[in-house]
Parts: C-alpha cells; sequence; structure tokens
C-alpha cells in the first residue's frame, strides 16, 4: 500500500482503459479504497449501484469514482468515469496492489516426483505432493496440502492455493488459479444398474481447465468417463461450484456460488449464472444466456435469453406467472363465489322457461 | 465416560441451568446416553419432540428426561425438566465427556514462521503451516493440514480441525471452532465486466469471525473486496455454508447445511435459515427471522417475520398458495366447464330479448 | 492400456454378465474407448439414450455397443447387447483399466500412532496422520493429506483420495472410496437454544460407512449426537452430498451432487436422489423411491414412487400443476372478463323480472 495523488491515479486508470475526468481538486492524496459507507479521509470509494446512492451524500471518503453524469454533493471531489466499478478496481490494483504470496522457493518437505519437469522460478510450500511425469510451466505458485496427480500438464503463472487437489491426467492453463480446497477431476458419478446395485464405470477421461480461469474455494470439477470434462478461457467460478463429467462450459462464464452442473452439458461462451443454479444433464445452454439464481435447468436454452424459475421459464413469463400465483388464493374464493351465483342464474332462467 | 448415579446427575443439570425433579429411583446408575429407540439398560435418554412419543412407552432407557408434565409408562424412572433438548445436552456432556483431542505440543513436522507469535498451552499437529505475523492466542488446537495465512489474529482457545485454511489477514475470535475443510478469507466473487471478459478485482478486504462462532465442515467464507465480510458472535453454521464478499451476519445466528448468502447482505440477530436458502445480494435481514429450507430471498425481510418458499413469502401465505396451486388444475378444468355454460346461457338468454 | 480383438473383448464381456452378439467384423483391433462424438480409428463407443442416435450415423468409431434391435448405418460393425451402458463400463475396464495408484509403502513422512494396527499390503503416502488406536483391514491405500482420528476402524480395500478427514470414531467397511475432500464424522449441528443463545450439545455417536459405498469429492456425513450416522451397503454419492446428524441412507442408493438431507432422517434401499435434493429432518422414505433434482421432501414419501417439486409432490401431479401454472395467467385475465360478463347477465336477466 503506497500514498498516491488523485493526479498519479487518474493517469495510471486512464493509460490501463478507463478515460477519466477529475472534477475537483486533482492534489489530494490517497491511501486507500474502501466502501461509501466505511471510507475515511485518504480513502477513495466508488458508486456504482444507484441503491447505494444515498450513500453518496453522507461519505467521509475523500474522492469518489462516479458516473459522467452522476449529481454530487458540494464540496466532494469526484473522478468521472463511464464504468466506476472497472475503475475502482483498477484502483484497488494501483492502491492496495495485489496479493503477496508466500516465498518458498521448492520447499525440501515437499515430495516432488524425479520425472516431474517443473519451469523456472517455481514457488512450492511445504507438504505438496507432485507425482510422476507431471509437466508444470513457469512461476508455479503452490501453497501447502495441494496434491498433483501423475501426468498433470500445468501452464504458467498458475496459483494453487492450500490443499487444492488435481487429480491424475488433468490439465491446467495459463494463469489459473484455484481456491483453496478446489478438486480437478475427481471420478465422475460413473454407475451403470445391474441387478439392482450400482457397478462402477472406471472414469478413463480427463478434467482440462483452460487459460485465465479462476475458481473459488472448494469447487469439484469431475473427469469424463471418456474424453473431456471443461472450463473454457477466462470463466469465473465462486465458491463450491460442481461439474460433472463430460460437461463442457465455454468462455467468459461467470457462475455464483453453489451452481450444480449435471453431467454432458454444453454451455456456450459469455453465460452467467445466479447462485444454487441447477443444470440436469445432456442438456445444451446458448451464447449470452443468463440464469437467475436458483433456477432450474431442465431444456435447452438458446442464445440471447435470460431464464429464471424452476422449472426454468423466461424472465417474463415466470414473474407474470409469480404475480399470478400471488392472486391465485384471492381468485379461487371468487371462482367459488360466481360457481354459486351461475346455478342461481341457471335457476331463474329455467324458471322463466318453465 | 464415567459412571454416574441419577442423584448425582440431577445435582449437575440443577448446577448448570437446568432444574429438574427425579421421577422414580434416585440411585439408579447410568453410563451413558442414547436415543429412546436404542438404548439400553444403563442408558439415560429424553423426549424434546412429540413425533416420538410412542417411543416413550417402548424405551429399554433406565431414565428418561420428559417434560414436567409428560404423560409417562408405569415403572418408568424420569427426570422431568422444562428443556429436555437443553438437559440431554448437558447430561451428555456430564457423561460422555467432550473430544478428547490428540496432544502434539508444537509438533516439530509443522512449519512455523519465526515472526509468529503463540500463546501458551498451544497443540499444534504435524503438517500444519503458519505463516509470517500470525498472531494466535491461549489454548489452541489446530489439526494436521491447517494453513494460517500471514497477520491474521486468532484469539484464545480456539479449535481448527484437520485441513482448515485461513487466508492472509483473516480473523478468528475467542473459542472458535472450525471444522474440516472449511475456508475463510478466500478471494471473494470480484470482477467488473470489460470487453466481454471478467477483469478480476483485488479482494483487498478481509473475513472476520467473531467469539463463540462454530462452522461445520467444507464452509466458504470469501473476504470483501473493501472492509469485511463478518460472522457475528455465537453463530452457528452447519456444513457447506457460504458467505459472499461483504457479507455480514449478526449475532447468535443458526444456519443449517448448504445455506448461500451472496455479497452485501446485512443480517441482524438471532436469525435460523433452514437447508439449502439462498439470499440475493445488497439484501437486509431484520433480527428474530426464521427461513425455512430451500426459500429464494430476493428483497429485504424486516425484523420478527417467518418466510418461506422462492420466491419468498410469509409463511401463512407461502402454504395458502401452495394450497390454491393443488388445486388449481382441477378449478381450471372446471373454469373451462363454465365458459361453455355461460356461453349456453348467453344464449338462451338472447333468445329470449329475440 | 493395451490393444485388443473385437472377439476378446466380445468373450470377456460375456464372461463378466454381458451376453451379446459381433455384428460385422470380428478381427478389429481396438485401442481405446471413446464417445460417438469424439471417437476415432482403433476406438469403440456406445449407444445408450436415444438423443444420441443420430451420432450413430455420423461416428468414425471402429465399433460401436448398441441395443439388439437398433438399426445401424451400413458398414459399422456392432457388438448388440441388452445393456449397452453397462457394457461399455466393462469394456473400458477391460482395455482402459482402472486408475493405478501411487506407490507409497509406508512413507516415513506420515505419522502413524504406534498402537494403530495397519494390514498388510498397506499404501500410505506422505503427510497423513493416523491417530491412536485406529484399526486399518488389508490393501489400503491412503493419499497424501488424509487425516485418520483416534479410534476409527476401517476394512480391507479402501481408498482415501486426498485430504480426506475422518474423525475419531467413524467405521468404513470394505472397498469404501472416498474421494479428495471428503469429511466424515465432524460434529452434528447439535445445539440447544438457552435464553437466545446456542448451546453445544457434544455429538457423542459416530459415522459409519458400510461395504461397497464410494463418495465424490467434498462430501460431508456427520456424526450423530447418540448413535449413528449410517450410509448402507453399495450406495453411491457424487460430490458435495451432505447427511445430518442420525440419519440413515439404506443400500445402493444413488445421491447427485450437492444433495443435502437434513438429521434423524431414514432411507430405505435403492433410492435415487437427483441433485441439490433437500430432505427435511426426522422423515421417512421408503425403498424403490426416485426423488427428481432440486425437490425439497417435507413428509415421508411411501415405498415405489417418483416424486417432485418443493414442495415434493407425486411426479404427475407436479408436471399436472406446472402445466397449470403455465396456463394461469391467461385464465386469470378470461376470468375477469367473465366476471364483467356475468354482472352484464345478471344486468340483463333483473330488467326481465322488473
Amino acid at each position: 500500500m503506497k500514498t498516491v495523488t488523485l493526479t498519479e491515479l487518474s493517469e495510471y486508470l486512464a493509460q490501463h482503459g478507463f478515460p477519466n475526468q477529475i472534477d475537483g481538486k486533482a492534489d489530494l492524496q490517497l491511501i486507500g479504497a474502501n466502501t461509501l459507507q466505511e471510507a475515511g479521509e485518504g480513502e477513495i470509494s466508488f458508486l456504482a449501484n444507484i441503491k447505494y446512492r444515498d450513500q453518496l451524500f453522507e461519505t467521509a471518503a475523500t474522492v469518489v469514482i462516479v458516473a459522467p453524469d452522476e449529481t454530487i454533493p458540494e464540496g466532494l471531489t469526484v473522478l468521472r468515469c463511464e464504468n466506476p466499478y472497472g475503475a475502482i478496481a483498477a484502483a484497488i490494483r494501483f492502491i492496495h496492489g495485489v496479493r503477496q504470496h508466500p516465498q518458498w522457493g521448492l520447499d525440501p518437505r515437499s515430495e516432488i516426483a524425479e520425472s516431474a519437469q517443473i519451469g523456472k522460478n517455481a514457488n512450492i510450500g511445504p507438504f505438496v505432493t507432485i507425482d510422476v511425469n507431471v509437466k508444470i510451466g513457469e512461476n508455479a505458485t503452490i501453497y501447502p496440502g495441494c496434491f498433483i496427480g501423475s501426468g498433470v500438464v500445468i501452464g504458467d503463472d498458475v496459483t494453487l492455493y492450500p490443499n487444492v487437489v488435481v487429480y491424475d491426467g488433468s490439465r491446467l492453463g495459463n494463469r489459473v488459479a484455484l481456491h483453496a480446497g478446489t478438486v480437478i477431476g475427481q471420478d465422475g458419478l460413473g454407475y451403470a444398474p445391474v441387478e439392482g446395485r450400482w457397478m462402477k464405470i472406471p472414469q478413463a477421461g480427463r478434467a482440462q481447465v483452460e487459460d485465465d480461469v479462476e475458481m473459488g474455494a472448494l469447487c469439484a470439477i469431475d473427469r469424463a468417463t471418456l474424453g473431456e470434462t471443461r472450463v473454457g478461457m477466462g470463466t469465473k467460478f465462486s465458491d463450491q461450484v460442481v461439474l460433472g463429467h463430460g460437461t463442457k462450459v465455454g468462455k467468459h462464464n461467470m457462475y455464483v456460488a453453489q451452481v450444480g452442473l449435471a453431467g454432458s452439458v454444453d454451455v456456450g461462451d459469455h453465460v452467467t449464472m445466479g447462485g444454487q443454479v441447477g443444470v440436469a444433464g445432456h442438456l445444451s445452454i446458448g451464447d449470452n444466456v443468463t440464469i437467475g439464481a436458483k433456477t432450474g435447468v431442465w431444456a435447452d436454452i438458446p442464445s440471447n435469453e435470460r431464464y429464471f424459475g424452476n422449472p426454468a421459464f423466461k424472465w417474463k413469463q415466470y414473474w407474470r406467472q409469480i404475480a399470478a400465483i400471488k392472486e391465485l388464493p384471492d381468485i379461487i374464493r371468487k371462482f367459488r363465489k360466481m360457481e354459486k351465483e351461475l346455478e342461481n342464474l341457471r335457476g331463474k332462467l329455467e324458471k322463466h322457461d318453465g
């Protein structure tokens, strides 16, 4: 963490994809970033979600990153920018830096097989196990408690946090980061029913994680029965995401915590899934799809759609149904009255006829 | 485990917040506690859930803890008490004791940084990694495979079961217990969308767990982007609970397994959540709230409420809607008949007019 | 992996419960198995799901295992068999073999208590901790990072993948396999509410896993408060399955990922649960029950049923309700029109009377 001036920050942001304008005092000193509610003197904050607009008028932050047309309180210096959420990310990186990993070199208390080939500048902690014929690229950071099985191939600049397990034959691309306890390549749920028992089908395929994927803690990516289970480049998972065997996730997907995809699901690119979504097996999901939290997907979803609910419906239809369900107890009550009234009318009419 | 007399147990319970009365033979010998169904001679059991009342009349237990006004079978000695569930807890503690941890002292096969300050009477197993500038209080029990990152601060009487991971900068209070594989302080799901890719926002905040919190196995508590993610004092989690970055849980909450809270959720005190509940981000939940299992929370919930369903509704309204949904197929069938009948009536009436 | 002829494979399959007939060239050479879509020369595939029938006519596989009456493309050699899914499993085993574990013997970097009794031919990796009075049968394979608590009893031919944790007093039967990070025997969610706080009830029972059980990664099986939590013989779990304290699962069950059973649930034999199912506590489920993914079980389910939805309904009734809910917005609109029309009719009739 260092002290920067607002001008220095403004220049850094401009150089990193965030053109901006200072509206106020350019020479302010910044020592950190914080939320609008918790920021104090010397700290920069941001407003990206209109839900928090009130806090803009009460904040003690020294500078706030806001949208170009945002109304601001008198006397507050702001940095105007099209993408405040992206800009604060870059600002945090500039002021706070990124995590500094412990430096172990190749700790002698790890077990690294002779046939393992490990690239330059490896940083491997104690109590790590690396099995035979593993290939690891350059600049690897591997925290204590990790296990890397035989024949695993790992790219450059990979970070494995504590107790990550990568089963035999798995592949990780460049710049992959896996948080603590995540497991890659365990056996998929492969059993055939034979005379009332479950006979194990050896899971002879593998798990493959492509470049720039980052996963949270305690995720589980099953290896395939045959072929591969794949996570496409640039995809990000939160904690406890599970992929079944043979499932293929496209590029730049984003899954919130506790999402579960069964086996043999094919997902396109730029798909977002909210927390606790479930997707049944052997389905196909297109590109640019948004699936709301807790949704249950039971049928294919085409590209460019937004789905919600269990079973999943198109967004509008789902909320129309929920609105209808809220009214339903009332409607049923009125319906019953109507049944009686109709009987009445029928009676009167028959009297007429008679 | 020891042999106690019912009198000794009765006195122990009275001294520990459970006034009680022996109704039967006071000098009975007890060697253990068990369920009504599985108890045998010398064992004490309890009845706290009316669902099991029948088992009271069939049990082979020597003594049963019951409510003051409970009807009992002839010849069975009971211990009458206002809170049988609380009393059996204390009885188990008295007779069975609590878990005896292995005694390692400071196992030389652990990696403890020189700058780490560890209090008296520490009990740290092999294959533990403690990084620089960590501060741990007295009477710590740390099982094999745990990792404690730089700058972590831990209170007194803390128990970390095997393979628990506490990331850099996290804080644990006094008497915190974390079961196996739980992860505290991993990076939150912080990414900004920039030109179709997900740009990482360094998670510069921390995770803080307050006094007397206990968590089950494989929980995941994300650190905050800025500021902190917090678990309030006395709160208890079952297994696989996930908290997103910046979420703050109040005091004495109880979450059953697989609950997931997204980021920036504010929860009050004395809140109970059933299994697999999901709470969307940036919401506020009051005090004394009960949220039924599998509920999906999409809007703020005020204090003293009971909610259920997805999307969440007040308890009564939810069940009213379910009852209505059960009738709906029938109602729709009758509605269609009614449409035809109305057409009929309309026809007759027009003939009249004509 | 070896090269086999189709004749050799056919004989192997016949000997292992899969009578079959070669329909085409018997002397073809096979080097591997793969999916219809990805198979190439020398590879055998299978068709078990009609969804993929089209792929049968486009595959480059050398041989395909199909049902006896399946229509096939001209020139393709097939192996006809009643159970293609079971047969490909056996074929994979024959051609690809099963996972070869690393061979450690008894690695000196593990901590094995003197009082632990370990059977012949044990294969125990580095960084494993085995506590006092543990009994392990023959041919155990225990990967690095595992922890086995005091008094645990384990059968023969057990495989524990990396970082598995088995708490004190737990029991594992013969041929049990637990994938990475799974936790057996942690404390159940046992707390009694006392004056607004949660008082811990020592979990004095145990967890017991019977013969031939296999679990995926990151499962959590709580020990019981009193008595036992049990997983019946031959049962298979995918990843992240949670069982609450005192729950008893029968034989030959199959649970997909992220299933959660609360405490004191009794489940019969041959029960299948889809992903993310939740079962409330103190319930009873019979034999031969199928519970669809994401179902919420709130009441007992008798044997031989198929349930779905939240709350759970019988399969047919659930889909009838969903169909009704889809129509509901329309029905409500028509109902409102009908209310107006009825008013109209009422008006006309009164004019008549008047």
